[in-house]
């Protein structure tokens, strides 16, 4: 009805896989009620967990950011600790692991035993026992431990061992915040060796001074092509899709993908890529995910900081009243 | 004794308070036994709470990191928010504001509504109650806040108001972790709005990757000067500072003070630096911190992440034995 009052023929829907189900589900109404609309998904996200796309624009630049973090983090964990010390970093990723296997990539190439040196990912069951031991191992070895883990983490039997906000337990146990909270927890109440975690937070979907010049071009390159699909190919109901070439050497291109197959599930990382340790990741994710993070956006700096463009907001008038859900 | 076996005669100690102190407690107990030492001070902090120096070499980096993190965190926030939205940046900084103040330089020149709308310190006494109506005020106007807030809050009588740690209260409420998600929980519980928070932890200390050049080339300068002074002056029992010339224009030259008059003391934020508002920084201290963080360093990126030197850590071999301390 807003759409029809302002004669809009055109909808870009730029998003995660709620967006790309919502646009489908415009779609089909707009056809359901006959109005003529060319209604094009882009997708948009660093969870990276879209389903037919290679990857998803916002991952490359989230990785890099923190793969960058990591190894930094890693240096002064490896030059501060004179005794046991263990190290978490909290990332984002509910549901997939996509961004914590990212971390990985901080690895020099053959050196299995760089930082960060364990990573939990929701596609691996999470058993406390193990986790106590893998750190163990590792503080035996490098006397420091960085750990990636993302929002989720998840038992054997599927559910969540973290608690997304604070709470009680049944046992009257205290449940802290997050999943790197949670480690934390777990590290000193077993270990008796301290431990710091810390949570990128929403700076790691908007840290655009380390930003990725590949996935910068290819975000471009996406929505560049949903205008050409919409408005000169005629084309409605597609999700734009970034398709790796079969050569050696990295090329991206674009495709469509039917919006209404693109599933609201969420793509995880195949079990294939992480080794059987369940805490690393093996040279296919790395040969997946390292061309994504390759070349640095040249952000200007202003008087020390990063200048961003401050777009105007601009309303068009209303049409229509006011209107319920 | 230690010093006397390896016939070392020359001590650099890089670090904080804590090392100064040691540094002067080592150089007297040499002076007492007529050792023939010369101890150096070298400051190094993030924290920027050393006396008779007019910053720290390390602070100007890690403001820089958290301004452009606040940034791009704000762009986020208001392009995102479609309703009240409240989001809490936690920096470090127990005894001092001085990071968390840092943030306040992403503002722009004569908009003083810019994020970050909220930043309190552990200069100025904590309520409960003036943060609910400071965050309802930022509300009504923006529709979103950006808060920024140091490790330690303290309230009028000079206690800490959010735990280190997490546990249960006298009154068996659960206490959160840090001030960040101290600041989320009040938040939630007064305002009914969502609110998230992110602790950058020790990546705030770590991220050469948006250091600042003025810091690196004073840092160099430090360390230059305390060579020299120990080397070609034959001076001992000093710390190296950096002084700001009188000029409008930013000139920073070295200084030596003696490391006994180094109080163990922290350096906190001067009162008129502050507005009366309590949460937001004025002009004086915005003219104190915007030269730190001038100037990017070039950092060498290598296959998309940058690329930093490792140095071999080479052992010289023990010629005392096992001691107890």
């Amino acid at each position: 009805e807003v759409f029809g009052a302002h004669d809009i023929r055109y909808f870009f829907y730029i998003g995660d896989n709620n967006s790309m189900s919502t646009a489908a589900r415009l779609n089909a109404q707009a056809a359901e009620q006959g109005y003529e609309l060319r209604g094009i998904g882009i997708p948009k996200t660093i969870d990276n967990d879209i389903t037919r796309t290679d990857h998803t624009p916002g991952y490359g630049s989230a990785i890099k950011y923190v793969a960058t973090t990591v190894r930094e983090m890693a240096l002064d964990n490896e030059a501060v600790g004179q005794g046991d010390y263990v190290s978490i970093l909290e990332v984002m990723g509910r549901n997939s692991g996509w961004i914590a296997a990212g971390a990985s990539l901080c690895k020099r190439r053959d050196k299995p035993y760089d930082p960060p040196h364990l990573i939990y990912l929701p596609e691996v069951a999470f058993s406390e026992q193990k986790f106590v031991e893998d750190v163990q191992r590792v503080l035996q070895r490098e006397r420091y431990c960085v750990i990636v883990v993302g929002e989720g983490l998840v038992d054997a039997d599927g559910n969540y061992v973290s608690m997304s906000s604070s709470s009680i337990d049944a046992f009257g146990n205290v449940q802290l915040g997050g999943s790197g909270d949670y480690l934390k927890e777990l590290v000193q109440k077993n270990l008796n060796v301290s431990a710091r975690s810390c949570k990128l937070g929403i700076a790691q979907r908007t840290a655009t001074h380390c930003a990725s010049q590949t996935d910068a071009d290819e975000a471009y390159l996406a929505g560049q092509n949903a205008v050409i699909a919409a408005v000169v190919n005629g084309k409605s109901g597609k999700m734009v899709t970034l398709q790796r070439g079969e050569s050696d050497t990295y090329v991206c291109e674009t495709g469509l993908a039917e919006l209404s197959e693109v599933s609201e599930g969420t793509k995880r990382i195949p079990a294939e890529w992480i080794n059987d340790d369940g805490v690393s990741m093996n040279y296919p994710f790395v040969k997946y995910a390292l061309p994504l993070i390759q070349g640095e956006i040249d952000v200007a700096f202003e008087n020390g900081l990063p200048a961003y463009a401050k777009l105007r907001q601009l309303s068009v008038e209303k049409r229509l009243g006011v209107y319920a859900l």
